[in-house]
């Protein structure tokens, strides 16, 4: 007999995966390796090692260990907030009149508002265990600082964040989180680097960028005894840590006999999506099981669609190793959209590598529509969406709506990665009807593409 | 062999409650009657179905059934974020080194970010049922005003919120969240009724208080064709409604053979603290079993430690019934603590009466103290709480301590009505180190008690 499906598919503890799961391992032709920022060769596990912790820097150099284990002491962090729910949006469907069914994974059900705390609480561990006193990253929107903030205070470990000026004084609540958890946020550029320094003196007056806090917050790591720099997005690490995610999702569905169709992610840097389609695109490698699967990405900042697939910086400041991926070059500097955690100017190496290879599709959205989906199911589901996450409700409902005219009863299954309860003065902006969408022009986009760095491996 | 308690526990979608419990039903000496504001005489049914949906008329005075079955569509709603974990806090208990265990019943989870959904939707629900275009409440810091227009969103239901004005100026996110859900949201006092112009005439430029925007909101209920006014606390009604929160909360305790000891929770109005302890006050009351039940109120605004036990008006503008409760006095005005939902004179008829009898138990604490624990809180259980419900944590904490030196493993549970998303400046105070406490004196107390109304049953 068929089980009946509930509104929440949620794992029992002991379900929760015990390992994390390595794409890179089965896949045949490898993302390429990361650079050396200085010498532009292939980054060495010591040279890594200066920056990453060691045990975080192995994790991103090793590309052919399929699996590995998630300490105890993480999973026990884990179990705080995890497994997360995986929902059958049965409100969404009636709502829609559509035949598909459709399930969400959410990973807002934490204060930090997003599945960045997967990740956050792997490196802080690891710098931990290393002896470590403490960690420096960089934020914009303030997800990624938020949920290193926790996984530091409940490590006692010391947080320095450097945030981007105008987040800083825009989004003093997310400020305030980290905070309260015993962070010491830093508004950047700073006059405590010197790179923060030069900057100030060079743009008086500036309310700072994404680029500019790597660099300060680099520099803060490497300056100081017993720090090292951590990252919320775009490492490989940060994709093993969050392919809990999709472990979870599979177990949920198989749980179930449910195969999924369309696998739906919103992708900035790449971390949320690749953590969802991680064992899917494993069994799709192995030739098990074959799925569709859609990046979503703001027109505002098309990297896999109008993007080039070349080496480039990671950060406009240079500082840290160059990857080779779908880019709109590390000079492109997004439009002020409100879903700041997609204003990234490159894509993951996996994820570009899988989109290379045909595995993975993308498609891109305007902000406004994305806004309109995102009310929409606030209001039938009873969730708020994060801005980011809204990308990817957008396009299950163009799916669903597909679904509904052919009469096909497909399973659509995307990553809900946050709530939005901290993006109130977007919201407002679309409440008031006062929301605009921009699109680069191809030749805003051809001038950065020409000051790509020029590498000969 | 006895289970191994894991960090949540879920119930499964179908041991959610199907009924409501209404402990009125099995206490010997009831809640004494509510009053017509106008005859002070016991209200009629007729008499009070012109301010609120017939239904939740009769539930409001009906203290014979014990048992409410819960509509499906109720039920439906509920499935989105209910059952709510009952979480064991391992990690406070490793922190604080006690032998006590702790248990919090989480009710955060879900956009409105307190357990004033699970009322709201009931109301909502008959409203629609009853053929009615909207209902009208008031809100003050914004739980109660965002879960009614969640609820009413999910209906197609007309929603009007009036937010008293400093708060709606103050707390832009919270109201920008009730206009995402679609509801009309309205600073008090406002110039669209009679008794706001009026107060508008008579204090120019007042910031508003909750007296008035109630007076507003069933002005503008009782006024408008197919609109009745509705309330997320205080009243009976809302009582039977979140009697879910301890039903699900037994039901959980006994599925792993747990028997509390100590039941805590925070008291405002008494709708949370209420229902989470209705059942065991319903074992109590039948000599089943012996639980300590700890009320937690902020000393700003102490009613039960320090109030009297009198008939008295629910709302300073003396429009609603009075009810039998321990009261500061209507005319009382708590000073601005950053607990907005405990900032009310009055406490609950069932709440007081089970106090009066001695079946519940009250203490009252200062916010300062109740910030660190918050803060304490967040940082090892991974949830920043709302102010309201870190008063049941510094009581829980209390107690766990207590257990330390004694060296008794006691089960302590408590309520974790919310989260602090939307309480942000009041952390950033905290942070700062510029909160401070304020206690009322005697003699406001006394001058306050002076002003009550004489009433002769």
């Amino acid at each position: 007999m068929k089980k009946e499906i509930p509104y929440k598919i949620y794992l029992e503890e002991q379900e929760m995966p015990k390992q994390w799961y390595n794409v890179r391992a089965d896949m045949k032709k490898k993302p390429a390796r990361i650079l050396n920022p200085e010498t532009l060769k292939p980054i060495t596990l010591e040279e890594l090692s200066g920056i990453f912790c060691e045990e975080l820097a192995r994790q991103e150099l090793d590309d052919t260990t399929a699996y590995f284990d998630i300490p105890d002491e993480i999973r026990n962090f884990y179990r705080m907030y995890r497994p997360s729910p995986l929902t059958r949006a049965y409100c969404l469907e009636e709502k829609l009149g559509t035949p598909a069914h459709i399930y969400y994974k959410f990973e807002g059900n934490n204060t930090s508002g997003s599945h960045k705390l997967n990740s956050a609480i792997a490196q802080a561990y690891y710098a931990k265990k290393q002896g470590l006193k403490g960690v420096t990253t960089e934020t914009g929107a303030g997800q990624w600082g938020t949920a290193l903030s926790m996984a530091c205070a409940y490590l006692d470990l010391d947080c320095q964040v450097y945030m981007v000026k105008c987040s800083y004084e825009q989004k003093p609540f997310r400020r305030e989180v980290m905070r309260t958890y015993g962070a010491r946020v830093t508004p950047s550029p700073s006059m405590d680097t010197e790179v923060g320094r030069k900057i100030n003196a060079e743009f008086p007056g500036t309310s700072g960028s994404l680029g500019c806090a790597i660099s300060e917050a680099v520099e803060a790591a490497v300056s100081q005894e017993g720090y090292r720099y951590v990252l919320g997005s775009v490492l490989t690490q940060v994709l093993l840590h969050q392919s809990i995610i999709g472990l979870e999702t599979k177990t949920a569905l198989d749980k179930y006999g449910i195969k999924a169709d369309t696998i739906i992610g919103c992708a900035g840097g790449g971390s949320n999506l690749g953590g969802l389609i991680s064992p899917f695109v494993g069994q799709m490698l192995k030739g098990e099981a074959d799925y569709e699967i859609i990046a979503v990405e703001p027109a505002s900042c098309p990297s896999l669609t109008r993007g080039v697939y070349a080496y480039d910086f990671c950060d406009t400041g240079k500082v840290c190793p160059l990857a080779k991926m779908y880019t709109l070059g590390s000079s492109f500097i997004p439009s002020a959209s409100h879903s700041g955690g997609l204003r990234y100017h490159g894509m993951s190496s996996v994820v570009s590598e899988l989109y290379d290879q045909g595995l993975v599709t993308a498609r891109s959205v305007e902000q406004t529509e994305v806004f309109k989906a995102a009310q929409m199911f606030a209001k039938v589901e009873g969730i708020l969406p994060a801005p980011e996450s809204s990308h990817a409700i957008k396009v299950a409902i163009d799916e669903a709506l597909k679904c509904k005219e052919t009469g096909e009863s497909r399973n659509i299954v995307f990553g809900l990665t946050g709530t939005g309860y901290f993006d109130m003065v977007a919201y407002q902006k679309f409440n008031d009807g006062q929301m605009s969408d921009y699109i680069p022009t191809d030749e805003e986009l051809a001038k950065s593409f020409a000051k790509l760095p020029k590498v000969e491996l």
